[in-house]
């Protein structure tokens, strides 16, 4: 009789495994797998007073005494920038963009380059068609940062995850690229 | 003896069946259905320098060269407002409000109308009392836009979803109102 | 045979229990447990045009009128401000930082104090290493508020639940001290 009474104890701890590896219930590991992931660059091109035809970015906000067509001194502290920048799938200012950045940062610290980011990532391309919405801290002057993905629309419905950041080039206060590393770990 | 040994696994199916269900784990389809749905409206008065008593919202970060009472040109790009909007049942202005909107938007390009959104529902009427939390991406021109809510308090504790934004009427500079949809996916 | 058939079902309803008190799944109370929480406190130091040495936080947005170094009138509607405030385990302004809340927030109402909130801490101490990133509605008048926890990377990685903000402390309108009680209800 032993075999009988064993086999379903033995399927039911095999089905435990299976759900606590799909649903990451109890990991003591803490590592997790993305479901789905990409990298993708955008490109921000802030207004200074000359190239309007270009910037996909301006300076609409700024402590006492700054203007508005020059980053603030002390770390830029106080400038909120709101945008609409091109993503790409490479590094390329140039390359076809497949869909666009939009939001706002601001730097909000007197100490060292610091930011804090809100936006959208709204793709529209062959691959993609959705949006993803993010905000998070971001020190600059750090290799990576990790801002959270707290929502999405259309191929990106309901996903959550997060987001690893790096400033891939940057020209004086003008121009910066940015790639995002988007790693979701709810999928739906 | 067989009958012995299959039953367990016919219910062991059975609950891996019922629990997908319950998990929207791998489901084909992409359809869900929500947990929980509404459909509110609210009302956005901007000040423009002379509706002092009325205005419900107010222009307080503008581009370069742009004021404070007047939307900028170039599609607005720039245009930080905020607001505290009613929020009615109904398409009407003047129905009692069962809640209000509060937050900000921004206008964030220069080729068409497009905006980005973070704001609180704070809901306080017979039917729901909370808060729900949405950010996301606003394509003013298109008929309908999905943002993401990303998270909730009272009645809609850890709510989260996605909602249908449409313009409902405008007139001019100074008033808009806007149809929200909300569908939770995640209730608690 | 009986007791051969029965076991697994017991198990399995064993499982199901467990299952269900894990996972939250259908809490017909709709009383839940954090499955990690804690209570800390940051400082709000607004820059008002003297004390640039000690201030944490700047206006940077306001109405119409108003200026960048006084908060405006009407309950402070339309200022927006920018802040990187220590973060501490007790409410002395005075002890050791474990790390910095970063963000903005800004004033939403002509008809009583209420803000809203966006907003990250960054925590660098020996118990916790990792961001949580914060939206909501801080209808400032009322003993306590509910805002999101939308997300969180490093210690806090894919972290949600809910925080309840209470004033601690004012003094006019140049400091301000928020105790945050951050409830976690996803752990990962």
């Amino acid at each position: 009789m032993a075999p009988v009474t064993r086999k379903p104890v033995f399927l039911l701890l095999f089905f435990i495994t299976m759900l606590l590896a799909i649903s990451n219930f109890g990991s003591a590991l803490g590592t997790y797998k993305p479901c789905k992931e990409m990298v993708l660059y955008f490109h921000d091109i802030v207004y200074n007073g000359k190239n309007a035809a270009n910037a996909t970015s301006a300076i609409v906000s700024a402590p006492e005494g700054a203007n508005l067509t020059i980053l603030a001194g002390q770390f830029h502290f106080g400038n909120l920038v709101v945008f609409d920048d091109p993503i790409t799938l490479d590094n390329n200012l140039h390359s076809k963009p497949v869909g666009r950045a939009q939001g706002l940062y601001f730097y909000d610290s007197k100490r060292t380059y610091s930011a804090w980011l809100g936006f959208t990532f709204s793709l529209n391309s062959t691959d993609y068609e959705g949006t993803i919405n993010y905000i998070g801290a971001d020190p600059v002057m750090l290799m990576t940062r990790d801002i959270s993905v707290v929502g999405g629309t259309g191929d990106f419905f309901m996903h959550r995850g997060v987001a690893t950041l790096q400033t891939d080039s940057f020209e004086g206060d003008v121009y910066f690229r940015l790639r995002v590393h988007t790693k979701f770990y709810e999928c739906w």
